[in-house]
């Protein structure tokens, strides 16, 4: 069921034992809100905790800081820029949460209802969940103090390329305004979502661009990061995210496409798109989604060269309907 | 002679024929300036003109667009996000200005006072001067339509890395949020200042890191950039802008340097800096200038080598002094 403001924050008022749940490869915005809204409950003496099917990166350490870790039985489940149930983690994870979350605040035109109650903002879709949350907040009249502020500032700034991107508003901005004037270290928020290279990232980078294959006249860029890559270069997959952004970049491109193979040998994409392609439309055509400029699947097939054909199918079949 | 806003309004005010000033190799804030006031100015029935001792990059076409090309002698000159005399061009072509400009409208507190009025903001320094020209055209109380919101948004965007460094302020980010409000193309304007990148850049990039040395423990990073380089990438130095941000998101770096070798032979290095290492004191030791976190300067030496070792000696020396 859709809500409102109102509605979700007297959920929130009327609970006092909160969980509040991430989608899995946790970004800077399902943090960043969870981060904010459990700091903002604990503010207000309730219990609550944060659950998540995954490692936290540890760029993302600073919004740690000072939250006590609660245990307890959840009066209320909350989950936070999680757009399908699937996205919650593994099979056997998310039974445990299966009918059982009560409130999803969401920014995701996708986002299925599997929350008992769920807060979108999509009419203009919201930049950042955390924008959708701020309103929450205030609404419930918790003190958005700097370290809350910290939190919600990372959502907006990782959901939109720290403003870069054609889903920033001029409230976004305005809600960036008030989160600085919090006193927020946010040129180091920046720098860690931004501007940190390991000599690893280096290594990584510089065999991922020498990847870059063109197709379908220049309209299409695809980069592969493979496990090997990863093991020549000394990094992992938790350095990958900023790669997803350079197909894209390149001049001319419609589709930049970034196909990478985890460790079990499965191919994932990445697909970021430059107006009229449409990202979602891609990967849905592989059971992904995500939004019309960047948004995810996974791809079938059992080499590389059998996962590259299938995205590129599906790239060639969005580009076709242009 | 230091003025205030209500002195620099009524300069323009009060002379109808004025030539606007850029600084060499110009960067979206001295054209964004200069593109938004004459475009403020023609809208006030004035004659305006830009005059650049340079190349001015495709990349920023879009802000001369319906801009009246006039000719006159003028009766105001007018230099913006301009510090020094000497970065008006070359020697030849600054003799046209000497002791002619009128009014200097500037964020640099390394502004030298070489006009005749100049208009500073420095306490706190505002990020770009397309901030302080913005208040200078309220205070005219010009008609800033989206024409003219998209160069001021041109230049807060270019001189803060898009509102990711230091110098962004919240009243920097309320004016981009102004600027999004008259329904300017911003996106666009991120693409290009940020996000395009050619084949020949690819090339030069996987050149640039490739040539990555740290010295001083890993507390300085630096590329180089020579003229081989840019025959074998097929690229040339208007691409190399990009570039120098990278040194310094290395982790662990205090000092990132680009070393660049121009067509003459002679080399120029940009330093970026993390705090508490100050960028302006390592090129104000070779005779450069700048800012706290990013300045530049010439550097001494008939060959490469001779040239790393001046700027790191420089490097050095600020490094001993923290």
């Amino acid at each position: 069921m859709r809500i409102d403001f109102a509605f979700a924050a007297k959920l929130l008022k009327e609970h006092s034992q909160i969980e509040i749940l991430c989608h899995k490869s946790p970004d800077g915005d399902t943090l960043g809100c969870a981060y904010a809204l459990c700091r903002a409950l604990q503010s207000m003496g309730k219990k609550a905790k944060i659950s998540i099917d995954d490692v936290i990166p540890h760029s993302f350490d600073y919004m740690n800081d000072n939250i006590e870790v609660q245990q307890f039985e959840p009066d209320l489940i909350v989950a936070v820029d999680v757009a399908t149930f699937d996205l919650l983690g593994s099979k056997e994870y998310r039974e445990k949460y299966r009918d059982r979350v009560d409130l999803c605040i969401d920014h995701h035109t996708t986002n299925t209802d599997f929350a008992k109650y769920t807060l979108l903002e999509t009419e203009p879709e919201a930049a950042a969940a955390a924008e959708t949350l701020l309103l929450v907040l205030y609404e419930v009249g918790a003190d958005v103090d700097s370290g809350v502020a910290e939190c919600i500032y990372t959502g907006l700034s990782t959901d939109t390329g720290c403003f870069r991107y054609s889903n920033t508003t001029s409230r976004t901005l305005r809600m960036a305004a008030d989160m600085v004037d919090k006193d927020i270290p946010f040129e180091m928020v920046n720098k860690r979502m931004f501007e940190t290279r390991t000599k690893t990232y280096n290594a990584l980078e510089t065999l991922a661009l020498a990847s870059m294959e063109m197709h379908f006249d220049g309209k299409c860029a695809l980069i592969t990061i493979t496990q090997d890559m990863y093991h020549k270069s000394g990094s992992d997959e938790s350095e990958s995210h900023s790669l997803k952004a350079i197909p894209r970049q390149i001049e001319g491109v419609l589709a930049g496409v970034t196909l990478k193979e985890d460790a079990d040998g499965l191919f994932r994409a990445s697909v970021r798109t430059n107006a009229p392609a449409d990202a979602c439309r891609i990967c849905a055509r592989l059971g992904g989604g995500g939004h019309k400029r960047a948004a995810g699947c996974d791809v079938p097939g059992k080499t590389l060269a059998e996962a590259k054909q299938a995205i590129l199918d599906s790239v060639a079949a969005e580009l076709e309907s242009l």
